[in-house]
């Protein structure tokens, strides 16, 4: 899979391996799933390199921060083309080591230790959510993000589910945590993903967007012990950073990808960036606000919910769905009025982790 | 541990936890060890922070890229303070568990499946050079070096094993895997290690040393693809970066910490460190070169082999080590004439990945 990844990114970069100067890899569970810790070297071995190589983990959000230190290893001179991976392998898991696994990107001692799951956990910030604001009808409204997110998976080749859902299966699917049920959570994933970053002076002949801005900051890691069990402090101050770093505004931003582990995530999501008022971004999905038609496409690729969530990989992933978006082909570009800002927000756990990357249209002259 | 490693190196540093701008973490096995991976926050939870924070893992050299990483923050100018942090906690796993957790730094496919042990690996790397450059009494020299090293160890209250071994003891220890005993081999330990890092502009109190220079490179995963088994060219090239970086030679060194999980590994670091012509580092330890009265003081903290290896932990230690040891506030200090320049080696797996930092002292004006 990752040599797939690889490959496409470079023919895509028109940027020979050789080229490469370092590679930043992001994986959570390789040592549950594979057997394998200290994966960087095999792919540098991919690109046939002796080159410095790293691997990255911040659970869910290893891949937007592998991304985070590629960018940096440009900006601080040490490298002029780093090439970016992740890559999850969970299918040799049953569900019931997976849910071990992702519990692993909780607290141990706090969470994991006295049973809560990671569906758990949401749904625990889901119900915070929905005591503070009493929205009207909340199923159907986190609902309707799964059906938009499987909409936009639905003709993306690349995701995991490439079928739609309707609003009725969707709400009346069976409970996996209340009030989450199935169609709210992400499925178990199998992915790898690849992104070439080059410093502005090399020469390609590529189709390039420019990483406009990047922020990143943490949380506590049990939700217990945080100001809000929803407000996911650690995304709005990543974003705060991010579009200061940018020099640019929410107003700025045309297409998002969020971090959809669950369809609350990305009401919480929505509303840490700064998108949405607090309590306000979840009717929003009823009003379509969120679609490819709506003031705010968000998930466009699927999301995690339904283009998938192979952990390692999701933050990379997010970051070239959202580069072809911005170039024009994505099969669901055709539906964007020439989208110029982009955002990528990747989160790791219950967001005791969070980073943010503003890509833009880079023009020719 | 890693709470008392991270107070002791701000009360060195004499800097406030809230001038801290990120925080790099370095952790080996915590999915196995622990059940937690998703570390990075509990560091940033240390002291009181949302700042960045992130998890390195490159096996054995997950620390000394952790500090990579850190001395990047602050070359790129988005951190003025970083804080490194490693931490392993073997004692939850069995031996026989350890040995399964320290393969998965080998390769999973060639290596592992097929039965190799770490221990087995560096034997495999030590009869390879026995084989090629025919040493007269290897037996007497690698003891020399556990001799050397424990002697190191003896005044360290942070090591591990505070305590000598005799010449005769060390040769007929029991044998782990031909050619390497029990005294050959690095210990199980558990450790935690952390260095504060700042930009030259911040001020503070501490007497400092200046990253000279930084250096990191790749191999072939599975010993069986590289050119040489036992040559580590891994080393050879973050070395040869390192001194490029600082604009030193190898005659600027005055002293060394390098990557000893056996007494081989000494042998085999100094020479692709370019120390020693290829060959001739293992006899040199029956003369005593590299003793802190030799003319190559290596690894006066004890090394991984007496001071031990805590993986995640091994790396920063080795810089905290060096730190003291150049500023003369270090138990084997006053063995040595004033050192200006220090080295640091950190190996990941069977050094499929290597990182060289060049230390040196800070003069006031």
């Amino acid at each position: 899979m990752l040599a797939d990844a690889v490959d496409a990114a470079l023919t895509d970069a028109g940027i020979d391996e050789a080229a490469i100067d370092e590679v930043h890899h992001a994986n959570f569970a390789g040592a549950l799933t594979d057997t394998q810790n200290h994966q960087a070297p095999l792919v540098a071995d991919l690109i046939g390199g002796a080159v410095p190589t790293i691997r990255h983990e911040n659970a869910c959000a290893s891949g937007g921060f592998a991304m985070w230190s590629a960018v940096r290893a440009i900006h601080s001179g040490a490298a002029d083309v780093v090439l970016v991976t992740g890559i999850e392998h969970l299918s040799p898991l049953s569900t019931s080591e997976v849910t071990t696994a992702f519990a692993m990107a909780a607290d141990e001692l706090y969470e994991i230790r006295n049973g809560l799951t990671f569906p758990g956990a949401y749904a625990l910030m889901a119900r915070s959510y929905i005591s503070e604001y009493a929205p009207e009808d909340y199923r159907s409204a986190l609902s309707a993000i799964a059906v938009k997110n499987h909409e936009h998976a639905s003709v993306n080749p690349l995701a995991h589910f490439q079928s739609t859902v309707d609003l009725q299966t969707a709400t009346e699917a069976p409970m996996i945590a209340d009030p989450l049920n199935l169609y709210d959570s992400c499925p178990i994933s199998d992915g790898a993903a690849a992104v070439v970053l080059a410093a502005p002076h090399v020469d390609t002949t590529a189709d390039r967007v420019r990483v406009r801005g990047v922020g990143a900051a943490s949380d506590h890691l049990a939700l217990q012990t945080r100001a809000s069990i929803h407000a996911t402090a650690a995304t709005a101050t990543a974003a705060d950073r991010a579009f200061e770093d940018a020099a640019l505004s929410r107003d700025d931003v045309d297409i998002l990808e969020v971090h959809d582990c669950f369809t609350i995530a990305e009401v919480l999501a929505l509303e840490a960036l700064g998108f949405y008022a607090p309590g306000e971004a979840l009717e929003a999905a009823l009003r379509e606000e969120t679609t490819s038609s709506g003031w705010l496409p968000t998930n466009l690729s699927g999301g995690l919910k339904a283009k998938g969530h192979p952990v390692g990989a999701t933050g990379v992933s997010q970051i070239a769905e959202l580069t072809k978006l911005l170039r024009g082909d994505h099969p669901m570009a055709e539906s964007l009025e020439g989208p110029q800002v982009g955002l990528a927000h990747n989160a790791g756990g219950t967001v005791a982790t969070a980073v943010v990357h503003l890509l833009e249209v880079l023009d020719d002259d």
